[in-house]
């Protein structure tokens, strides 16, 4: 049984929160912020994901018959409130930043400006759509950049947290730089290539590995990669395939894509004796591809052991972004207003922990480049209304550490926002790029960062500042809760 | 979009197997298990969950014109594969242990006794569902185990991993031993409890604590969990709770579920403020609810240091089983046979490590209880066609470290055959009990185990013995590719 309708998909918070509202009509029009506060891996950088998604769900948010009744046989919501449900849909504004894009810790990555019952109920879904996609997109793009521009192909559906985990995360992993697929689904949905040839399975179905070797080189001549740790790799593994290429050669195929796969042992060793191997009996151009519980730093490493490896195969590590499984997205209100209000009040979350005051007001974000290099400057948090003038000058200054002030020259640099409409007022005016449109996208957006900034360890961090408007509200807003927020 | 249809959930290399199974008829029947190698989170034991799940996609499984015209389009199969692919459905045999039972490393989850392609097709959809499902089962049971009898709820949908992995990681959770969950989804579709109250957002959308707290108990008499965190927890919000209380007391509601919920700061010393706070003002029987970033080592260390929480709300690190985030289950050729032949050929996968080379055979598992304890005494993987005699001694020994044995006395212990058909022929013969059948049952199997296996860390491991004859199967098997497993 699987759900297609997931308007159901929320905590079941809302819904009472959303009944509150209801029965104490307040006819208020929030903002709602989505941003993280670190970024995954301990890395520089993130990679926006998810959009899509959220765009279906928002378009298909309904309350069928059966899920009114579900509610009901809760004994929590009374029947007005369920008969203002079956004729629920959303009527307000989202905006985000694209798909691909790079972001960075405290920035909204989407905006929800809506009356505060529908704002309230898709904070979950939206949230578990962009936490995933967003940080699978990082990851697989932290795993690309390890492998220094041999491909990376995902194989994680096997062990994705479940059947979406493994189709929105291939998706999410070709966005952050994946070549290919092994999950056939998502090929299907999203149109992105698919990738695989066979399993250990093949051989010990077969007498011997030769046999199975062979059969399978009759059948995909054109895409003929041999697995050959089944037995033992460079006793039997190699030689078997280097038979059966010289066999395809003498044949007269062209053998244009063909290779072997390593998927246990060591890796380093292996690969640098199978490469020796296949060079000595004339095949330089066969590939070698290796899988066996890679990630990142696995690869950085064998790269610099000088590993003879043409392609990746990452599962579990890229599917799960293992070592750090969640992206920490949250959903924040940051302003409110009564409907025919002008004016937005602005509303701040207040912590113990400095970094986790939430910033107030509807606001958005422009990300400065560097006219010279192309590179990102800084991004800057403003108020929505905010606008600025690339001639000018442009202090910039951390908004936890404000002394670290640094002046940005007029007519040095160039300003772009990057939330864009997605919702005004309940009608989808945005067209989401395809899987692969956005994946080009995506390396460009990481050609913007300075190779310090997409290191594996220990990255620079891209300064994000707050204009100096939204800086002096925050003060103001938490000097107004003075008493409330010291301790 | 989201894919009802999962038959093209599958790897790309099962599909260019199959076709060459097709293109060299071999009418092969095999057998597959479905194991794993090592607990999740270092721990003693692990919860199979998720057949449910595989009932479903194997029933459903199909190939729609859509699927057809897109494999079509890859230009890798022949139209004679693909006619086959039309009219394919699953005509085999599936026996696997019932979900919410304790088990252990190597030992078959589940068994696919079918042709090869069909065998091979489904592969990597049942080791997802199964390796998801797993793995937070055991993780919610470790969380479950460390609150000793306080109530875990399931808070995690927002960064679970997509859709799927809140829905079903939720009904794993659940299996696990949770109370309920906040996923208002899963509560629909599996029938188990949803709980939850606010957000900070409904306290910061009011003009105060105090009247968003009113507001809110008035609402919700009867399951008034305040959450008291959003400006200060001991100066503003415990205050304006016991407030609100009070009055709701004056009034004459009986307060029979209340409390406050702390979400933020020092738990330990949080909880133990509001308790005193909560008892001084006469409401000695308000439950203190926490959430934060909490998993089994967090919520045991707060047990030891006396912490007053009397239910504790566990999101990201119970949804995502952070920490291990993947729970490794393989899918691993057994044995074949000629669709006409009696009896089946074992297989073997052998490695250049010991433990990961496979168990050969036709294989089913039976576990061996003291009958004076009624704990598990070990586990004992054998050929399908073996039986035991109860009231006989059994000698039982490490299938590696094979001299350490040890001698159970008949008429001392019971056995239980764990593998129970679930398919025959293709036909369905199991009924899956509901998830809060599932939990009951899994509750009643974790009291099988000593409290030395269940601990958190550096757990007593439960031995998994191989029969005699299966051992002596392997060995035989083992000595015959002699030269190919020396290294």
């Amino acid at each position: 049984m699987r759900a297609m309708n997931l308007t159901l998909l929320t905590d079941l918070y809302e819904l009472t929160m959303m009944q509150g509202y209801f029965k104490n009509p307040t006819h208020q029009i929030v903002v709602f912020d989505v941003f993280y506060r670190t970024n995954p891996c301990k890395g520089g950088y993130a990679i926006a994901a998810g959009l899509e998604q959220v765009v279906e769900y928002i378009k298909d948010l309904h309350f069928t018959s059966d899920d009114i009744a579900y509610l009901k046989s809760l004994h929590i919501f009374e029947q007005d409130f369920l008969d203002y449900l079956k004729g629920f849909f959303f009527s307000g504004d989202i905006y985000a930043i694209p798909e691909g894009t790079v972001v960075f810790p405290q920035e909204p990555l989407l905006k929800v400006v809506a009356p505060v019952m529908e704002a309230q109920l898709i904070e979950t879904a939206i949230l578990n759509i962009i936490n995933h996609q967003s940080l699978i997109a990082t990851k697989a793009s932290r795993i690309v950049y390890a492998a220094k521009g041999a491909g990376i192909m995902e194989f994680g559906l096997r062990r994705a947290q479940g059947p979406d985990a493994g189709i929105f995360g291939a998706r999410a992993a070709m966005i952050g730089g994946c070549v290919g697929t092994s999950n056939v689904l998502t090929g299907q949905m999203f149109d992105v290539p698919v990738l695989g040839t066979h399993a250990h399975s093949w051989i010990m179905s077969f007498s011997d590995e030769y046999t199975a070797f062979k059969t399978y080189a009759d059948m995909y001549p054109d895409a003929c990669t041999l697995l050959v740790d089944t037995y033992d790799t460079l006793k039997s593994g190699v030689p078997n395939a280097i038979r059966v290429f010289r066999e395809m050669k003498d044949a007269g195929h062209p053998l244009t894509h063909y290779g072997i796969r390593l998927d246990s042992g060591d890796l380093a060793y292996l690969s640098k004796e199978a490469r020796k191997m296949l060079d000595a009996a004339g095949f330089t151009d066969a590939t070698i591809a290796a899988s066996s519980d890679l990630d990142e730093y696995l690869i950085d490493s064998l790269k610099t052991q000088g590993a003879k490896i043409d392609s990746w195969g990452v599962g579990t590590n890229l599917i799960t972004s293992s070592g750090h499984p969640a992206f920490g997205g949250v959903y924040k209100m940051a302003a409110i207003r009564d409907r025919d209000a002008a004016e937005f009040t602005p509303k701040i979350k207040l912590s113990e922990n400095t970094e986790k005051v939430t910033n107030p007001g509807n606001k958005t974000i422009y990300r400065i480049y560097s006219k010279a290099t192309g590179k990102i400057r800084a991004d800057l948090i403003c108020l929505a209304e905010e606008s600025f003038d690339e001639a000018q000058d442009m202090i910039i200054f951390d908004p936890i550490d404000t002394w670290k002030r640094t002046k940005i020259v007029g007519g040095t640099y160039a300003l772009r926002e990057l939330l864009v409409p997605v919702f005004l007022k309940g009608e989808c005016v945005y067209q989401s790029p395809t899987v692969m449109e956005i994946r080009d996208y995506c390396r460009k957006e990481l050609d913007t960062l300075w190779d310090e900034t997409r290191r594996l360890m220990n990255p620079s961090e891209v300064y994000v500042d707050l204009s100096d408007r939204l800086y002096e509200l925050k003060k103001a807003l938490l000097e107004e809760m003075g008493s409330a927020s010291i301790k």
